[in-house]
């Protein structure tokens, strides 16, 4: 394979996690090593920045910055929901393609490195197939990353192994003290995490359970039709048994019939979709006046994304190698792969990098095996627990100052823009 | 002072904090120096349990689980929020009372402390006046900790640095993760946090603005009235300038007129107060339509309290010193009082700690001064600033098995009962 000079760009897209930033200093030290990659530019909020000719010169960074991205949160290049969308608006995709490659060729991108999810993969292999169409050389890669560990082909995504290791936490310690709560009637605190069709996010809080009686005592997966009968009885069985009961929902959890329990059908996500806000709060209104029964809710949001206080060191170092292996694969001339993680053993757990082709992993939802779930629905197995614990291994120990932790700031510093704005 | 021999009784009472167990742990070390003090109990689920006789034997506790409860969440040996109540029941109130006497004189307890917030400074201080009625020599001291800091007389009160410790990390985390977001028309997020009358916990989270716009940018405290239209006007104006906006709000907030924002007054807790479960969603509701602006809430509700994993070392240190410092007033005759924290000095910091009678405690509450909030009300300023910083100093790193934190399993090795049972 001839050495193909030229300037990198790297970009996230999609909702953030505690380790995107680890891939992107991957990307970043990696391409140092290679003296073919003249510039390293990000773009900043992904594609709606690149079609903005929104990028910065990474070679501006202090050195202490590109090193705190392993432990920074959120998408420090910033990240964007914007998808080049061929099916809805033909018309609009092939404006922003044109546009997209102008500012490609107009500074000689010849790397081009996307860290996202499905919908993100997608985006880099219409690229990549662009770039053929036009016999522009470029050598695009996509690097995973989503909290909802979702992709196809992949062991599992950067992302997932922090947002499970703070769940869990979360679950053990919340768990601890609804149990301390002495009440003549039982408890109940139901703890809403994210995971829209697949139950991933749920499931791994199951790693809190160290024994029989411990919490979480019913997880809810969207995999798993709610009944709301039987859920009533499970509760209030739970309550009896134990005197009080925490329940841990993923917010896509749906009825026989499909409907999600917590839609809000008045709001719409920018892709249509509708917002789910409430499923622990519709739970609750359905066991409290039911059971009679103390409920309380704890909806995590955004801070199980974002929590790299107590991210996984495993999933941190898995992160910025997929970041690495995708500048590698590039230097070795390829284009239109996504990196995976291969897992090579459970105990001891090894892994590695590979690549996958784009095409295989766009527009796929990866949902946990029936069969790594209890017969009855209410927790994941032993098949899911030895798939998950290797991936929440080890701390960061995050750098302080006064007492909080100390994030990259990235300076930002823009490349001259050469063309013209965006219309 | 005369030396007195008998056995100890050390309980917990009311919302746990992460920190709890370590003034636990610290009257335990203290007391296990003390010849005089012979067993060591703890009162299961505070008064609730002890008017059961549940007492544990806290000799037959391994010693490491004893360092453990140094970093171990929620009340370790239980907790209620019973309260001997002489005014809305006096009858109940003094059968319990001459239980408590029952149990307490069968065991031959003589040293007595209680760890809790209001409530239970005025369930230890009837205990200290009910042993001087009966002339039974008891020494009663009570051990400070509550999340919301509003206990008088006290510079502040264990649990509270570890709340806003791990707080302001979430508000950095999830403010890192919205901002990174591009959108066309901005976003706000809206975390809830607890305190009901005071808003210290929400004002901690100011600790997480290092740089102007950093969030959080709006924090709405119980102290200042909420008015609907200025807050749609300073959101408005905030997305305008940073692109977002991140709010933190108080669950307890209310509108010039004392309604609470967030009261469901459909669901009353324990003491007949309405449940406040919806200040965030509450506001969500507000925002969204008037400025059709994406809004997301958070609310971590229990996490917080229980989240030892981002602990504040200092408050742990101080927390156990309440606990030894009970204790030893104790050793030297004292009964009546609470343990306090005093402040030496802020930069560097500098603490002890005193005594304070129980009587100037019991059922005040103190919120934050006028002049600690700036004047438009929006956020705290120096001068809390100032008070607040040296409380989240430090980090524990807490012992992991698998990628979890190893929390104490206490035995509770049951003290035999000698009473009848209660009636």
């Amino acid at each position: 394979m001839a050495e193909l000079t030229g300037n990198l760009l790297v970009a996230q897209s999609g909702g953030p996690t505690a380790v995107i930033n680890s891939s992107v200093a991957g990307v970043i030290c990696e391409a140092g090593k290679h003296e073919c990659i003249e510039e390293i530019y990000g773009g900043l909020n992904g594609v709606y920045g690149i079609l903005r000719e929104e990028l910065v010169d990474i070679g501006e960074e202090n050195t202490s910055d590109i090193q705190r991205l392993k432990h920074t949160p959120a998408a420090a290049l910033g990240t964007c929901r914007y998808k080049i969308d061929f099916k809805t608006d033909p018309k609009q995709a092939e404006a922003d393609m044109k546009r997209l490659f102008e500012v490609i060729e107009a500074h000689n991108i010849r790397y081009f490195f996307y860290a996202g999810g499905n919908d993100s993969q997608d985006t880099t292999n219409k690229v990549h197939l662009e770039a053929q169409n036009r016999g522009y050389e470029l050598r695009a890669i996509g690097v995973p990353k989503t909290i909802d560990n979702d992709l196809p082909h992949t062991d599992h995504t950067p992302g997932y192994g922090s947002v499970i290791k703070y769940n869990a936490t979360t679950v053990m310690e919340v768990g601890a003290d609804v149990r301390s709560m002495a009440t003549d009637d039982g408890s109940c605190c139901i703890i809403e995490v994210m995971g829209r069709a697949a139950g991933w996010i749920a499931a791994g809080t199951v790693l809190a359970k160290r024994e029989p009686e411990d919490p979480p005592h019913i997880i809810l997966l969207p995999e798993i039709a709610f009944e709301e009968a039987k859920f009533i009885v499970k509760v209030q069985q739970t309550v009896e048994q134990h005197g009080c009961c925490v329940v841990v929902v993923g917010e896509g959890i749906k009825d026989a019939a499909g409907n999600e329990i917590g839609a809000d059908k008045t709001k719409l996500d920018s892709f249509g979709h509708p917002v789910l806000a409430g499923a622990a709060d519709r739970l609750a209104d359905i066991i409290e006046p039911a059971l009679n029964l103390k409920t309380r809710t704890v909806k995590l949001g955004y801070a199980q994304r974002a929590a790299a206080h107590y991210a996984s060191e495993t999933d941190v170092e898995e992160a910025f190698a997929c970041g690495e292996a995708a500048v590698r694969a590039a230097i070795e001339g390829e284009s239109g792969f996504m990196v995976k993680l291969v897992r090579q053993s459970d105990d001891p757990y090894m892994w590695g990098t590979a690549l996958q082709p784009l095409g295989d992993i766009a527009n796929q939802e990866r949902v946990i095996p029936r069969d790594w779930i209890d017969a009855d629905g209410w927790l994941p197995n032993e098949k899911f627990i030895t798939y998950a614990r290797p991936l929440i291994q080890g701390e960061l120990h995050l750098p302080t100052e006064q007492g909080l932790p100390v994030f990259a700031r990235l300076k930002r510093a823009r490349v001259e823009k050469v063309l013209p704005p965006l219309e």
